[in-house]
């Protein structure tokens, strides 16, 4: 039988903290991969089981709410499960709790599947939607409409792909998109504020040595949209929301 | 009683893979940091414990051999040591295991102690040369000698700190400079060939933004020497040598 909700547990490593020694976003958001990705593997729909189909899972949309970012040593336990799949897209929901099992934050994510040989998104397949959801999930909420889209940018910053940045599949790593949308921010925002909330839809895939333009813009006091821009043909990689406290 | 020597069980995650879906050299380094770590705090020699003399560690060199890169979800068994002090230098060691407790590598490491005020190092404190080294410890090899000078670099890459490469200090986590010495080599290294051995020397701190640039000569076929320099004051940041198979 297999179990329709998972745990994954995680101690904060002395380098996952940032330079405010708390859990840093891209550590948050590499988590909530690591626990979706052995959840996949449990219900066999993990990317080995899709590969043998030459298909292979694409993360279209991610949102990542935070109360609190836990210091080194600290434990996260992260509760996910598929909450629903339509068309095009499953959804997958996280709940993050400390030690002491008080709720740190929570996420919602959602996934495509891509047939790599034609390079385009295909319907979720029946061996994804035959699977069991949770009867009884604690949060079931589903992401819907869209992010703001940016209108009159005013911060911007480059980065280019690194080696290190890419997964197995060549490609750019989704939690190094979430890196570049917060550091187009200001010094200021980055080094005083806490990050509450991120919001980020994934367009397109990046490579090794592409060059991207990190575009910011607030919204109000608390609030910015984002876009990410390749350099070389001005394509949309990325648009974002964050919220600060 | 202190425990002179720790063992810190690592599974590689899906997000600290490389291209080749192996742990990379970055996350085998980011281990060795934290099981360092971990046996520093256990000692009560640890970061915070330096801190509340307004000291912190440096690291100054770390030479890494590895026989085997273990894949995704593949567990990593570290046991790590100090090996003994000289005035201003600590060393401790490392040994790697998979899950069958089969050697997969090695490395060592040289350690001094700053004084944060006076950004200085100082000879190494009473309260670390006062604990119990091991009795028997396995492998005792103390890096002696230098890293070979580059003479006339061949390639060259450039790299930007970004806001989450800085740890707690402000400073680059040391593992990024590895990083930009493997990236600098030609694609064709990097996609076709296994790093062997990496041995870095750590002459300079960098903070965000600051422009590297990564030169590197190969010595022989399987060989290179390498340099990493700030691009605004040309300072010499790093050098390393790296093999490969």
């Amino acid at each position: 039988m297999k179990q329709t909700t998972l745990w994954a547990d995680f101690v904060v490593r002395n380098y996952e903290v940032d330079v405010h020694n708390r859990a840093s976003i891209v550590t948050i958001a590499n988590y909530l991969q690591e626990a979706a990705g052995q959840h996949a593997d449990h219900l066999e729909i993990g990317v080995r089981d899709l590969l043998k189909h030459d298909w292979t899972w694409v993360l279209t949309r991610l949102k990542i709410e935070m109360q609190h970012f836990p210091a080194q040593q600290e434990v996260i336990k992260v509760l996910t499960y598929p909450i629903g799949f339509d068309k095009y897209f499953v959804y997958r929901n996280f709940i993050l709790f400390n030690a002491q099992e008080e709720e740190i934050g929570r996420a919602q994510s959602t996934w495509a599947v891509m047939d790599i040989q034609a390079r385009k998104m295909i319907g979720v397949p029946e061996i994804i939607t035959s699977i069991s959801l949770p009867t009884d999930p604690p949060f079931v909420e589903q992401l819907k409409g869209r992010v703001a889209k940016i209108k009159a940018p005013q911060y911007q910053e480059s980065f280019k792909v690194r080696w290190f940045d890419l997964d197995t599949n060549n490609h750019t790593n989704n939690a190094y998109y979430l890196q570049w949308v917060i550091e187009s921010l200001p010094e200021e925002v980055l080094k005083n504020k806490q990050l509450a909330s991120v919001d980020i839809m994934y367009r397109m895939e990046t490579v090794w040595k592409d060059e991207i333009i990190g575009k910011a813009e607030s919204t109000d006091d608390q609030s910015f949209v984002h876009q990410l821009v390749r350099q070389s043909d001005q394509k949309e990689l990325a648009q974002a929301a964050t919220t600060w406290r």
